[in-house]
């Protein structure tokens, strides 16, 4: 699914991790599942119950420890690691406990399954674990130039299906949530994403749940339609949240929606370098607390985005990082009244130095469809 | 994606689950991402950073602790479980160690992501881990009447797909790897499948490598094509393997292809109750390294299927569990000649008290197709 990446530039992302291991006192990085694998070697572990991972000392070779019958898919790099394929009858974790070893302090990949951190924890009794997101994920969070085009092109494929969506190409009324998810999953491909990732589509009440999966409703005139999605193209994500209503939107979502997209608009703006995540965060709930809607905000304001969908930094209260250049993530407020609807305003941006830079331009308003 | 079942199977199920807590001295179950947690209380959790964790003493109400805006998607069964929603700013891996705190034996999900874990370490520090598979596993392995029916559903589904295939009617003859996969993954979902699993096409030499990621590589005469696919219906998987030879085949692929349609149909015929899995390995296993060919089939023979696409019991050397009434597996056999070709040959099987049942009836011979 990855892009095929120059040699030279996981070399200097292994050097820039281990530099960071060095700084963070981290002896070994233990990689399976998830993406940080892919960005320092461009190999992708399955999820699956045979285990995968890569040994990354802070010195030598690092070396990945893989199911033989998985070691063809592997494009090998024999200056930057080494390949240990294990067999069916073989204990894997006792061989990645046996090349981490020497560790002190060993930090684990954050989707790794449990199961192996359980069973890795007796076979390396003096190790002291962590995460190796704290290693990883301050390098990964900032995108270079090819990895903010990456993320314009997903973001550009996704905006023209919103717009789709929009000027009511994408036939809405008497179909279920279902069938539009599905609509929207076929445009995502053919948009040139290798895989979906989600598409939500929530009408009415049905809203009200941010998570809600697509299902059997029947979407009707007079309804507020949610729609959610995005995939994963050439390795990197993209994220996208647009409303519209069938007909002409009551009173009282016209003007909750003025308050969101006012809210939206207004944290991207204040997505500056040097500005603490949180500030951007407390800037959207500020405006949809002042307009008496905050108790209806129930999650943080945007996640990071790039080979995952959901990575740092996180644009949540608490979280005091400063946003640097080359930071990318998502800006989102929503706001949903239980049983009644739910409105959520999503745009992909890419924090530098000359200010923000959103992947998404899709029309921001609430788009009334003729019905 | 999961069916309706009614609370008196999870009752059932969680007093089983218990009854295991108590004779194997585990004094909690920790459970997120992964199936024993709707195999318990029919909620999936998303596999997203926000912990979701059944937390399940051995005695007392057991506790869903899972993000707030997920909170909507919870089927309630107040009489089973308690839902305890944690707002953005909360401490959720807090919440479950408070929750949990007397254990000393703790049980956590096999796939759990691994910085949960890590995270839960310290905050109970007194707690001994394991793997919740120990207690779950046995129980979910064994398939009940209506899990069976699914599995079965599921079965035949994929084999309309199989036959189409072996009548010629997917074209493949230059088309991509990528586009056959996409047509079968339509065909899964059209079959009546929730979600596509997995939809290896694999040509010539790519099929030597058993995890082939279906690519750009174009399909020619006089190769041949290993198809290996399935998906997931009412929450009951399916997974099967045939192959096509687009042509008339070698001798030296016939004759293979010979070896390895014995060693299945012998390894199904083994597959009776009271047979240790890895009996019915070995009689694969021996079959094909009596006509030489060992060293070439470099994986085990099969796996459990389920709520999951692969879970226990393993059909692989070294697991002397006795088939019981209701397993359920994989039988897949193959040979792979690095470089030259791969063939697998694979049907789903119950063990029942009156023998094997297999849930796949496509034609198992290798079929050839006319160009």
């Amino acid at each position: 699914m990855s892009v095929t990446v120059d040699p030279a530039v996981y070399r200097q992302r292994i050097a820039r991790v281990r530099a960071a291991m060095f700084e963070q006192d981290v002896d070994v990085l233990l990689l399976s599942v998830g993406h940080d694998l892919p960005y320092l070697i461009g190999y992708e572990a399955m999820p699956l119950e045979r285990l995968t991972m890569l040994v990354l000392p802070r010195e030598g070779t690092p070396t990945l420890v893989l199911p033989r019958l998985e070691a063809p898919r592997v494009r090998r790099m024999p200056d930057l690691f080494d390949v240990h394929p294990w067999n069916e009858t073989d204990d894997a974790v006792a061989i990645v406990a046996t090349l981490a070893s020497k560790a002190s302090v060993a930090a684990i990949g954050d989707q790794t399954w449990g199961r192996f951190v359980v069973e890795l924890l007796p076979a390396m009794p003096d190790t002291q674990f962590r995460r190796a997101v704290e290693v990883v994920g301050p390098l990964r969070s900032r995108k270079d130039p090819a990895e903010i085009e990456a993320l314009r092109a997903a973001g550009a494929a996704v905006d023209r299906i919103a717009g789709a969506l929009q000027r009511g190409e994408i036939p809405l009324v008497g179909r279920t949530e279902a069938q539009v998810s599905a609509d929207l999953s076929a445009r995502i491909l053919a948009e040139g994403h290798d895989v979906v990732n989600f598409a939500i589509v929530a009408a009415g009440e049905n809203a009200a749940s941010p998570h809600h999966h697509a299902g059997s409703r029947v979407i009707r005139a007079g309804e507020l339609v949610l729609c959610d999605f995005g995939g994963t193209m050439n390795g990197y994500c993209s994220d996208i949240t647009r409303c519209v209503y069938l007909g002409t939107p009551t009173g009282e979502i016209a003007e909750a929606y003025e308050v969101l997209h006012t809210a939206q608009q207004a944290a991207v703006a204040a997505a500056i370098v040097g500005t603490p995540c949180e500030v951007v965060d407390a800037v959207a709930r500020r405006i949809i607390a002042e307009a008496g809607l905050g108790e209806f905000f129930v999650h943080r304001t945007g996640h990071g985005i790039g080979l995952e969908a959901h990575e740092e930094p996180y644009i949540v209260s608490g979280n005091r990082l400063a946003l640097s250049a080359g930071h990318a993530f998502s800006i989102e407020p929503g706001i949903y009244l239980p049983g009644q609807w739910g409105m959520r305003l999503e745009d992909i941006v890419v924090a530098t130095q000359q200010g923000p830079d959103p992947m998404n331009c899709a029309d921001h308003r609430l788009v009334a469809l003729d019905v």
